[in-house]
């Protein structure tokens, strides 16, 4: 395939950088349905210890890069203007660019990977490295400092749980959509809540003060109106906002509520235990440890009812070596961790041969 | 309001119809989104039974007159054609019509029968009677032969329990769709079903052969395209028709179908069980007998695994009372034989008062 290395109006900046311009960095991306997010971060050496805090030299934030959502063109698009952004930002050429790592959603084959490599590659000289991966991974990676070792888990709008081991197989569980069984998410949550609100008014659920409160934040006067509302709109984001309200009613002592948040734990404890009882993560007496990498707004930390450690607490009656981390930094960090990772890897592979 | 007898290209055929076409007839319309079906039916004396068979004198079929979802225009003209087909193929005048009883889905709010009710005024004569339901009560009606006293329960792609009390109180459970916990319905156990295969697949959940049977049917080839599958197209019906292979499987012995079809049975059974309840047809000791009309593919007696038997069987551990009925007729049948009784009691309320 012929490789276009290509130097549209996007880079002309290139032209007005000196120097400095040739210290070698890294670009780590997370490609996501809301926005795109690009990293560059210089390359350092490789030791036991990552440096701290991270020498981040350069944030771009853009749109959307999924393709599924807003097409191959405006994908494409966005990414160029983002890296260029970051690039211009931190005083780079594209040829100190060392690797690529984009971590994007909407990934889920082999044909989606190697498209959106081929699109690099026309962006990039022929020695840059490109890594593309489903956004999970860097989600994994942002807990991890770039080791793909472990389980995410990964809890807002949707869910997923995604494990590596150390020797590079993987397994999910989860993650696809609200139809088929991702009980556990926010979108979950808030339509079990939207639900119990329904079946108090018509005599089949108990009554729960989820009623009133929902109504209230949602400003309509009876449940009624809740069919009307829910089907207007067939966003899930829209739904899985109603989470906080769902919680503050369990904190409240609301048993409808906890019984919702409690088959969420369930839940999502349930995604964590297949992933890592097929990958045995947890060694084969069960009790090896095991990084537990948590995002997501259902599993922060910022309430009394505290889903996410709920989580944790379930999961360790199985295996009692899981060692829960709440990311200090955002997946496209961890994107460019792993880019740093792989590169280290080949390097040190490359090494060896000669 | 000004009142417009319209007098259309429609109805040109009136200027044909020779004496014949004064005998007296009521229309009754069951309206829904994928089709409308007229039943012209001559006036037939008051009496303690029906005649048997019944006397239709014509039937016509039209496309959706559902507004929420073709439009107001469209479901206009395809209700006055239908209405117009029927009384072409019985030889009769509008003149001659004394009832028309329109069951439409979609009719939720006395804002829509009002709209609807106008929009009749304006195509037959004043003396004409009319008068607009819930599509649920002809469906009732077509049970109870015309009479609004007991539950009708619906299952098909969707569910609902409607009920009604001989003194005109009304109550209904579930019928706010699939994110709103109509777990029951065709729709619920087809997408537990698919459910079932995702965590199967990932390790969340026991292995089915739903999983071979439903791929096979759908010519998947993998679980992984099952998501894919089941997004690519907001139907609910096309889930709801993976139903007979759900039950296929439960008569095979499959525990995990069987177990979505229990559960299923339990949500339609509380369906019911809560209209029961809050209009006390089950009288006050719990065991007086009220008429149970069970409509909608789910509920067809067609399979070894019954769900409609399982929900009476289940009902009537409460309410010993509940009276089973599979209608024999149409709900457009249903629909005429409530303008019939609709007419009768306020012909013999007017012949009270004289």
């Amino acid at each position: 395939m012929k490789k276009r290395y290509r130097n549209g109006k996007i880079w002309d900046f290139e032209h007005e950088i000196g120097e400095l311009g040739n210290r070698e960095v890294i670009l780590g991306l997370d490609g996501g349905t809301t926005s795109t997010v690009c990293i560059c971060m210089p390359i350092f050496p490789f030791s036991d210890s990552f440096p701290d805090p991270l020498p981040v030299l350069a944030r771009a934030v853009a749109g959307c890069s999924n393709h599924n959502s807003v097409g191959e063109t405006a994908a494409r698009e966005t990414l160029e203007q983002v890296m260029a952004d970051a690039l211009l930002k931190s005083g780079s050429n594209r040829s100190a660019v060392r690797a690529v790592c984009l971590s994007v959603s909407g990934v889920n084959h082999s044909t989606d990977e190697l498209r959106i490599l081929n699109w690099l590659r026309e962006i990039f000289p022929s020695h840059v490295k490109l890594y593309v991966q489903n956004d999970a991974v860097a989600a994994l990676a942002s807990g991890t400092m770039g080791k793909l070792h472990g389980c995410v888990l990964i809890a807002g709008t949707g869910t997923i749980a995604f494990g590596f081991t150390e020797d590079g197989r993987q397994a999910r569980a989860a993650g696809a959509g609200p139809v088929l069984g991702d009980w556990g998410s926010g979108y979950g949550i808030a339509a079990q809540a939207l639900t119990a609100i329904v079946r108090a008014y018509d005599g089949r659920g108990p009554v729960t003060i989820l009623s009133s409160n929902i109504l209230q934040t949602l400003g309509l006067s009876s449940p009624d109106e809740l069919i009307g509302w829910t089907y207007a709109d067939p966003s899930w984001a829209r739904i899985a906002a109603l989470v906080p309200v769902v919680v503050s009613c369990a904190e409240a002592g609301d048993r409808v509520a906890h019984e919702i948040l409690q088959d969420s734990v369930e839940e999502l404890a349930l995604s964590v235990k297949a992933v890592v009882q097929r990958l045995g993560l947890c060694g084969e007496d069960g009790k090896a440890s095991f990084p537990l990498v948590m995002v997501g707004g259902v599993l922060e930390a910022n309430k009394r009812w505290d889903i996410g450690k709920e989580v944790v607490n379930h999961i360790s009656k199985s295996y009692p070596g899981v060692l829960p981390i709440h990311p200090k930094v955002e997946p496209a960090v961890g994107a460019a961790l792993l880019g740093w990772n792989f590169l280290m890897t080949e390097s040190h592979k490359e090494a060896c041969k000669r």
